[in-house]
């Protein structure tokens, strides 16, 4: 599960995006890219991300498929309490294990909202695969779990990132990998020969090359990851000589680099 | 490949997003939304998306997962002049096939840098799977390709969007699934049950509930989708019979409900 990629133990994940209105465009998905920096900053490496629909079996498999190559696999979506929510059941046929009313779920109902008689509604969110720890919805109260190395939340932003406050804690973390960017003021192309070279050099720096056009300008963004600071430095230090070296313009950026892909 | 679950034959595809800057949540992914919409108007059902990092074991796995379980794969990422652009070398690996310069690529180039060199750059640009057939990019010359189901785009939104204007005349089409929103101003839970039934009676109507929080108030979103109208007519109505029974407010909603899942 941990690999030495970067130079350090990487500690793997992989995201779940449950959802038919993700695929059939009518909503742009929020949630990778929330997640992704969280994992990223908490030393977790996402290394993918799938998207399925609302399908029993098609969430099943994508879980049984993920859960075994990365360390943790987290979903996102589906456990709500209308007839299109099936990720509960998926998970149960995923690990093979029954799924039931969970007391601890209804308790949680019951103390948010005393006196009232369960909905149907609020019975089929307390629906838990057995062996399920809980993962505490303060948002709205019907509450995601962890089974083994899985984690199920909820699709909406808001109830997904309080899930993630109570999620982060209980995970293994590795070493943060750090990320510098250098915008280099000439095309991909030009600096192509010149990383190629760097990365050989580096192998346990990751050099990413991104170009950006802005107006008439073209550029490229060059980011060097690794868990270790001091590979950074000495990569960079490199890249920064071959750039004096073919009198090309450029300057460290900051790591927040573009909004589109 | 084409199935009949909402009462048309479908035509199915799946996204491959190749970039660790997406992985890392460096970069928020801006295709996945664009294509699941041009692909919905066309009448091409996008059921799974997967992002994979730059590293061509993965990118092969996940195209020979994808091309044999759906009529279209469709990549973006991965195809730019520098080291960490290795989706051709994994597309050729996925399917056997060699991978050399592209005559027709080297003379796009030629054409438009006329009387200057080829640089290493656009040399690299130019190698291209065997069998393939160019997909055009007006936008910087370097051409995407199309191998068998398999079509392969540049990951920058503004080239990717002109290349599928290039790809989309190729594509067999669907029968366009047609969607209507009504907006219901109750939770999720209230709405269940009723959901749950309507469902059962319309088999060929995919209804989908989509909780939303206003300030105060939260509400429901039911949308209905099917190739035939008059089927999601009549399930309206009936929906419509049962919210007025239950006495909650609703109304028809714009198609377009919210920017997060």
């Amino acid at each position: 599960m941990a690999d030495t990629e970067t130079g350090s133990e990487i500690v793997t994940a992989a995201l779940l995006v449950i959802g038919e209105e993700i695929l059939s465009g009518r909503t742009q998905d929020a949630n990778t890219g929330y997640i992704a920096k969280l994992l990223d900053e908490a030393g977790i490496a996402l290394r993918e991300v799938r998207v399925v629909p609302d399908i029993e079996d098609e969430i099943a498999d994508a879980v049984n498929a993920l859960r075994r190559r990365f360390r943790y696999v987290l979903t996102t979506g589906g456990i709500g309490p209308t007839h299109d929510d099936v990720t509960t059941d998926a998970i149960g046929k995923a690990f093979g294990v029954g799924v039931a009313e969970d007391p601890r779920a209804i308790r949680v109902f019951e103390e948010r909202y005393p006196g009232e008689p369960l909905s149907p509604g609020r019975r089929r969110m307390a629906r838990i695969p057995e062996g399920a720890e809980l993962v505490a919805n303060p948002v709205s109260g019907a509450p995601g779990y962890m089974i083994e190395n899985v984690i199920v939340m909820a699709g909406i932003p808001r109830i997904m990132q309080a899930m993630m406050e109570d999620v982060l804690p209980r995970l293994e973390k590795g070493r943060p990998v750090a990320s510098r960017s250098v915008r280099v003021d000439a095309p991909e192309g030009n600096v192509a020969g010149g990383l190629a070279a760097l990365q050989q050099q580096h192998p346990k720096v990751q050099i990413g090359s991104y170009p950006f056009f802005e107006e008439t300008r073209v550029g490229t963004y060059v980011v060097l990851r690794s868990a270790d600071t001091l590979l950074i430095e000495a990569a960079i230090t490199e890249l920064r000589a071959f750039l004096v070296r073919e009198g090309m313009e450029h300057a460290e950026a900051e790591k927040e680099v573009s909004k589109s892909d």
